[in-house]
């Protein structure tokens, strides 16, 4: 039995759903079904998560909100009329979306994340719907009902263990299920959401929890490739990957399956396939725990994420456990966290994510260090990108490197860290924002030569 | 005005003090001499200091001393002889090493220091002395008198910062002060002793004390050399370095001059000039902190220290700064520290020296890591070493990563550690302790292709 879960893009109107009712009556083992809200029909449309925030922003200003409710109700109405569900349940969903305001939220944290939910929560009640009409056995389920209980922390919840046992309860249905994504209870029973994009999430914990043999995740993409199609013309695509890849990948900006949908995979051993919704008969990319064998490449694949900053301290015979510790300690205090800090003989350097920095917040935090290690030399650098090469394949990790900084020596692409410790599967290298093109563009053409 | 310090195998015996007194007499700036204690005649001779720790140890232990304190003070004896130093000093020489046992010390560990100081207090009478056979104006100074003031931590102990403004009102002094290296007093007046080794650090804080126009460092190398010469058939020899060179240089373990040394020398810009009492008129290597325009090479020296583990600890998702502090908190409890922790997406490594551990606190301390931190995976990694590449002239270093990884990729040298991250002049690779002679050959050629 398969879990299978539908992105925005695939269910933004009439015509994409008809595409997702086509591939779920042509494998019948689909039987959990997980869909996000309605997605962007075309480039500069609205997504109706984004109007809800819109509405849930007016109801707690008091502003009006009729505009607003009116384009969100149109989104669910023209695939309603399309595949003509009937009206009293359609006058279910527009009921539910004008009485939003009247419910009882205990603050606005829990307004603004049950407004959120009901884009999922009433494009999965309408898909069930839609299913019916078209012959369909299928019926909603809500997460209270199937057991997604989450921690209580509206906007960001995570999943707490023993729902897990509840899930596995619904494992033998023999209906079609459609259950949204993105949304679970606390243990008040109020709506908590996971972070943005936390749909496949969602479908992840149903794959564990009924113990799938698979986990589809249909999006808009024929696979994930081994380098963003828009800096590579056309680059190849990645079939087989393992959780640690996808994962290493995702943590450097790609971005098609959401980093903590990986977790409940893993935990359950569940493969996971990227599809498209609009091409299904794309073989699309697997990912597993297996390793290749006798890949055809060494390295799988090769992203950039920008927006890091560094800091530079230096002092002359640290104590790099102590001073590492009051370094750790300040960031707790304004609850900022780093990614590396790779260290000299003398020095080291924070590596972290620049958004979490104002610039007054920066200058608080560097006279603190100042203050607390006394260095001899201290300074913040911006606009880094961290640059990885990943891949199962890279046993001989010395020749890889080697080949990765000849390419790179090559363009004239500053290393201003070169990080290859504890991970086996890919090495990391900090270079200028502006030079993670031409960067990837080297590297891309060293490590897939032939195409 | 120059310091002069020289060490054990310069002051070995009457041969080797011969040299030493004509090094002085060539220039008549050479105003401080440090004295190291006498050091090993030929190999598998032992160091004076070692002869004193033992009857330090017999002293504790109420155990016969009457054969080791003869072998002591045959060793000045040689050099008294051969001079024809009077016999009233050499008396008192004499005299101070059989009483030693008869002294006040607060605990084991005053008594410790000031045998071992004795090895530097009595070489330094002996060789004032000597100078003034050789028609030499020179004078005893005693740490107490020139104001060497350290704190109270009898075998490892540091400058106190006032200590320079005592030892500057010696600068105008006429004569040839002979300082004993290695010791100082702490504020009850009781002798305490830098690290093994330290009377480098005596030589360097007095040129600081004193404004020295330069640091003369005597030993037994002609220079410090690019790579170790027990690897490299005579490599090329660095003629000129900066401090920051020979900081990342000694690290890794050239131990040529003294770590802690470097500091006093650093913050009073002295220069230091390591040269070979057995060949006075060679060139040696000079250290400052120019660096050089145009150097021949980019890269200054390739050194290797052994004696690494690596502890690697793997989590799905893991929050870095939280992990990081409780690993952190951990070594401190147990008085560890470490070198660094390279850090990948989900797993970090802890790299430390393994001469800390014993296999029960390796135990002890992988168990507690794993109550603590719950680590997916977590294993720790014997006989490592650490690979230096340094050089200031390293401006393009990504062309040099690129050369260095193809050097010890085409020796199939693995790499487990590659880390450049934090200094400007340097990089770092772990290697397996015994393919480390290969990585230094391989990179020898590759950064001294011509010669």
């Amino acid at each position: 039995m398969k879990v299978v879960k539908f992105g925005g893009s695939s269910l933004a109107n009439s015509v994409q759903v008809s595409k997702v009712v086509k591939i779920i009556q042509a494998d019948d083992q689909r039987r959990f079904v997980i869909v996000s809200a309605p997605g962007k029909r075309f480039k500069g449309d609205i997504k109706v998560t984004d109007l809800l925030i819109q509405y849930a922003k007016a109801t707690m200003n008091n502003t009006p909100t009729e505009t607003i409710t009116g384009q969100i109700i149109a989104r669910y109405e023209e695939i309603a009329t399309a595949f003509k569900v009937p009206q009293t349940a359609f006058e279910k969903i527009k009921t539910t979306i004008l009485s939003l305001p009247q419910q009882d939220y205990q603050d606005d944290g829990y307004l603004m994340a049950a407004f959120k939910a009901h884009g999922e929560k009433l494009n999965a009640m309408l898909f069930a719907e839609v299913l019916k009409t078209a012959g369909v056995n299928a019926k909603y389920l809500d997460p209270k009902d199937v057991g997604l209980k989450l921690t209580d922390s509206p906007n960001d919840a995570e999943i707490i263990p023993s729902s897990y046992e509840q899930i596995n309860q619904w494992a033998d249905s023999k209906l079609v299920r459609v259950i949204p994504g993105f949304f679970g209870y606390n243990d008040q029973g109020q709506i908590c959401t996971f972070s943005r994009g936390g749909s496949d999430i969602t479908g992840a914990i149903i794959a564990r929890g009924v113990h799938a043999k698979r986990y589809e995740n249909f999006t808009d993409v024929d696979a994930i490739y081994a380098a963003d199609p828009h800096i590579i013309h056309h680059p190849i695509a990645i079939h087989n990957m393992t959780f640690r890849e996808m994962r290493e990948l995702s943590y450097a900006g790609f971005s098609v399956f959401h980093d903590e949908a990986l977790i409940p995979a893993i935990q359950g051993n569940i493969q996971v396939v990227v599809k498209n919704t609009n091409h299904p008969s794309e073989r699309g990319t697997s990912i597993t725990s297996h390793k290749r064998v006798n890949p055809a490449y060494p390295v799988s694949g090769i992203a950039s994420s920008p927006g890091f900053c560094g800091i530079y301290i230096r002092k002359y015979m640290l104590d790099k456990k102590r001073f590492s510790q009051k370094i750790l300690n300040l960031l707790a205090k304004y609850d900022l966290s780093y990614e590396h800090m790779p260290s000299g003989i003398d020095d080291l350097t924070v590596i972290m994510r620049q958004d979490q920095l104002t610039p007054e917040l920066e200058d608080r935090l560097i006279r603190e260090l100042v203050i607390a290690l006394q260095p001899d030399e201290i300074h913040i650098s911006h606009n880094y990108a961290l640059l990885m090469v990943v891949g199962e394949g890279m046993a001989d990790r010395t020749g890889i490197m080697s080949k990765a900084t000849d390419a790179l020596a090559r363009q004239n692409v500053k290393l201003t860290m070169v990080n290859q410790g504890a991970s086996e599967i890919s090495m990391m290298f900090g270079i200028k924002q502006d030079e993670a093109q031409a960067a990837i563009k080297a590297l891309y053409d060293t490590f897939f030569p032939d195409l």
